[in-house]
């Protein structure tokens, strides 16, 4: 039974255009809710207690919803609640339950909230404790590549613009390349993670609840470092939030993307400077002799699925109005796939990292002269060779080798 | 057991760090694959008609393997055939299953094909079967546009530009120019959907297959217009059509976005020139009085996420070079969500303006003074005033009027 | 002056605010604008002579205009005709100078029509033409292919999958995949050539215009395929016909993008399989040796930037309800950006095909055993080993000579 | 003359196809260049300095090089230097004119430096500058809300849901959800901009230089906060850094666009609860009575122009490997377009907030009573009501009023 439906007794089996426009409205909010309920869960059992001490519910009634709550979430983690498409959505089903399971007081938990703001509540915890195993993910990265930088960054590498040799690098200057790279990522992410920590709770529909709640006290239960205080910008950061959140991560992934498409070179046939243990190749259906960086070819395409899930987050609400619109629910699903996404890419990429193996012999005779064309023009300028004429020099000597091969 | 595992006797149980690299690997294919099965059984059938044609296998191991792959299709309907996470994919979930059921003609299923082709096959059957249904939806919403513009067409609207009133318009003039905007989306989707009716089986993993295939057969079996003749090509088709299919279905979605717009501000309680049957809107968890547009927020909203799904494709395989790349996998999720997510929209809103009633009164209140401004200058027009006069003397009334009120 | 500001005697010199706002609002108008006139005049004129023949002007008068209007496109092609900011747009600076030019017959131009429709058709009128250039320069990048497949289709290159080396491919199979891959370009951008190619004159502001046009006669002379009869949807068309048009493009780019992906790695040192004429090599301001692919890195870029305008087209509309906003006013840049883009890379990626030399020693000597272990299967398929047996046998070998190596 | 070409005396005049290529490549540098130029000069002059130091060049060469970039600058504000095609790029056209002007200390400015690390310190200046004045413009929107809130902020609005009047808003709730919003934004700006803040100078083409550079001290010559150490990184942030500053603007941007979205309703007639000065509205061509709200529609437009820019800069390097490409060249005229268009964006809103009116007589007349649903449910709450029942209640009472109507 939906939340609004009125009288609540007058619902009738519903015909089939009913059932398929509640197919379409509730689209995936059976699924993803169910995977929301804890932090929902949460949410409400901090939403009674405040109710409880602002007196809009006795010490009874509050005693009675945290007591149903707790029960709702252990049938979750026995896999044994459910939402049903008629509840709508998993808001729904919690207050049908805790209306069955404690009578009136279960007539009241939606006192001084609404959807709104429960939703937004729960997306912002279960981001939390997304965001911060994303963390430690990036930290995972950073700490394999300062190993690899100790272990063999001294070993020369061929460094290339263009796509082709150009002066030398080292395991040392490559890693430490990504390594910078990532350590500004985690400080992007820690901006964003700083962001959404702020408890919209309280804030209704989205113009505050004419009730003396005590939005500091939920705040405080629930762990945000801060009231998120006007209820327009509470609705109104739905979707921007979450862009801001993807987007960060989509920029780590990005240096994942090119960090991998390094990888994909640096490990064919003909470069070898790195290997991978067998276990990050497959083979081929139809090519026997095939060992293939899936993993890597993997961890380059995640970046253009968290790409696309900011992608809508970022045009659903555009040349909307302020306030509330359906179309948010939309904002859910790429939301939470796209944090499930990056955070199995950041710690596939960590274990790439600390599985990678430098092929020194392979890196050395991939020295060649003409990486250190530069560095012969600087030893004329040394000399007292002004830099275009040495430049001038080394180049004409390079076209005479050309010829001569 | 993976195809490529040599030998395949040897395969030890999983190590963890083995565990979480198929998890990566396999991503969501075990779930999109069970989608796929349907295509993919259909298509080997018709390879394992081919191969006995061409004498690559005998009558005896077609019939076996045909009988197998019927098996698997029965299974499959219900419900009981299964992907583990160990075969990869549905491919070689399939193969794995006819070797144990048909002996050493099980082995031979594989000969003259790659799951590169395979997989290519299997989403082009599929696509095909849901463009086919998207274009009938498309269909459905042009009649139920005609049908309102035979009922009601000559009820006057106020037309808008910039969002204030504009001229007059007509429920005919805003439902024609509906229906011609899907008229020409189901052109486009047409286009795309003549693409997509190649037939890819045959291209190996790429570079074609040295044996003496018969392609026209297995084209003509499973109804696609024509071969796709290039190897290479056929590779370099994946993400690309599936990028203009979903193109092309964005596009319709952009006009549904769009006038569905328009229905949110034209049901809006004081202009109220549409009204949608009450089992479209919905209320609210905490405010008595709401009646919401849901269902056409949803439908404005749904563009959004088919855009997000061809924006993957369309970036996924940008700046490499020609060929499969393990990439390619995840062109699969958003190739099917993609899909699937048009085309419910589609004959949601096609179950939209089927019930959507023109509240003549409402339009008649609404036809102001203003909206027949531009008229009136052109009847100074027709008196001989030049229009850049008429203009300014209309504007010199309206301006007076203002200062009256 | 502006055609709205009444009385137009009253207009003072502008304060700060006004200019300020004047400048964001014309933006890059008085520039796009300039590059409009000739379809804007060519339009003007065709208008003039329908108007002349419905009766709305005389003989005279329409003479007057068209005369009128040939010395505005005359000053044009001197480079003497400028736009003003005040003038806000190219078509106020038509009327502007025909009023002065041409007295009461100027008052007359803008009879039955607006603004929104005579920018609407100079656009279409413009793109068309662009459009016909781009698809000259598909077409020689076609015939480009089939020279080179003509000339030395028949030598032999590795072909690769997961960037590594997997079977035997040719130039021909190579070239042939790009020129199956534009001529389906061709087609599609025939076909957004189609759709745009309707003439939105006499539309007026979005909702007709109340005296008696003849839209064929103005379709007729200015070379439209057919009228865009619905007023709604002209005025919807705007961005939506566009992006349809960027979309063709981008596809095309996105394959010149992975084209050039090939070719970079293909004249990379160490594979050497085709040559580049030195003339689309550059050198580095800092580095003596280096022969650097920036023309090929540059046809790989252009795709990201004709996408963008197609991103920004995509998006502008989406969530606004019909009918003309300003905010079309910017798709105006990027449409013509993205069509200059676009055909200038078509033309330079014809250059390169034209030029491009294979390096048929270095080819030859890339056709290692590796590539033939799919061949070596078949081998033995063909003398009656199971394909998945086959594949063992030859996967054995190869892992055995990587152990002796 | 281009400075890799070698011999200089050997460059004939260009054939017709290396007129076209040198058009290609340089693209749009001649022009973005000139607007660079500036931070090229300072940057040179820093490093100039930095070469007597560390005795690379002699104290009389630095001076007749800074001397000669001075005249340089003198001549550019006085709009008489000029970038050939054939220069290629500022760059070149810098050196070219030290050497004819400073003779031998001219063929030394380039030691230990490349185009690479030379256009990545002058735009990173330039963009410090940019989004400085964006800073400011974004400080200017919120002092101009805190304006209205303290003058106007009682005033009571509509809240709206789903475009549906919901609950009592008011003119400070609305005005401080922009405000708060805006001030996160200057948050983030803020971290972009310390992000862009280091130097990349002395990096060379993207692995250093084998000279005893003085990179702190350039640094501090120009003002960054630090070195931006690690060669590789400072080459791969090309496109990273700009991405995540056009980010930053296009989130306050998207601000913007709803917040313009707002007040295109909240100007349209029948609503009125908010007035704009004539100053901001423009007429049509056509429809003599129309006031059009063109400022607020172009505010809304330019999140579309700015994110265009944006994703340009975010797809173009992807799937790249580390390293300079030519392909980054394109990312100068989307990162100087996009923040030119971010910063008149950031000031006319704010000129907009500051002559917003508020119209008290409209707003109030507008505070019907369904906006109160709520407020009445709770107030049965307060009385001992259960919420869900005190909703039903108040719902029914809506419900028979409809009816009676």
């Amino acid at each position: 039974m939906k939340l609004w439906q009125n009288p609540p007794a007058a619902v009738a089996p519903p015909d089939p255009l009913t059932e398929r426009i509640e197919q379409f409205t509730a689209g995936a909010d059976p699924i993803l809710d169910l995977e929301l309920l804890p932090w929902d869960g949460l949410a409400s059992k901090a939403h009674a207690r405040m109710l409880a001490k602002v007196g809009l519910l006795s010490q009874e009634e509050a005693a009675a919803l945290i007591a149903g709550l707790d029960g709702i979430l252990a049938l979750h983690r026995r896999g044994e609640f459910t939402i049903s498409r008629a509840d709508e959505d998993g808001h729904t089903a919690i207050e049908n339950h805790l209306v069955q399971r404690c009578g009136e007081a279960g007539l009241k938990i939606h006192t001084g909230r609404s959807r709104n703001d429960q939703v937004l509540t729960a997306l912002r915890l279960y981001s939390k404790e997304r965001t911060s195993a994303c963390t430690a993910a990036l930290q995972g990265i950073i700490a394999a590549l300062e190993a690899l930088i100790a272990a063999q960054g001294a070993v020369l590498l061929p460094g290339y613009t263009h796509t082709r040799k150009a002066m030398p690098s080292s395991v040392g200057m490559w890693a430490g390349a990504w390594r910078d790279a990532f350590a500004e990522d985690l400080d992007l992410l820690g901006h964003a993670a700083g962001l959404i920590d702020q408890n919209p709770l309280g804030t209704g529909a989205g113009y505050g609840v004419p009730l003396p709640l005590d939005r500091e006290m939920t705040t405080a239960e629930l762990g945000f470092a801060r009231v998120l205080y006007n209820p327009i910008h509470a609705q109104n950061s739905r979707g921007k939030y979450e862009g801001i959140l993807l987007h960060a991560l989509a920029v780590a992934l990005a240096d994942i993307n090119r960090m991998a498409s390094d990888l994909i070179l640096f490990t064919m046939p003909g470069f070898d400077y790195f290997t991978l243990p067998g276990v990050f190749m497959t083979g081929s259906s139809i090519m026997p002799q095939k060992k293939n960086p899936d993993v890597l070819e993997l961890l380059r395409a995640r970046y253009h699925e968290v790409a696309a899930c900011e992608a809508q987050l970022r045009t659903a609400t555009v040349n909307l109005i302020s306030g509330y619109h359906r179309d948010l629910q939309s904002t859910k699903e790429a939301l939470m796939r796209g944090l499930g996404t990056a955070l199995e890419t950041l710690e596939m990429a960590a274990l790439v990292v600390q599985n990678l193996r430098v092929n020194e012999e392979a890196c050395r005779s991939a020295m060649t002269d003409e990486l250190y064309a530069t560095a012969d023009a600087y030893e004329l300028v040394q000399q007292g060779v002004p830099f275009r004429e040495a430049y001038r020099i080394i180049a004409a000597r390079f076209r005479q080798e050309q010829k001569n091969d």
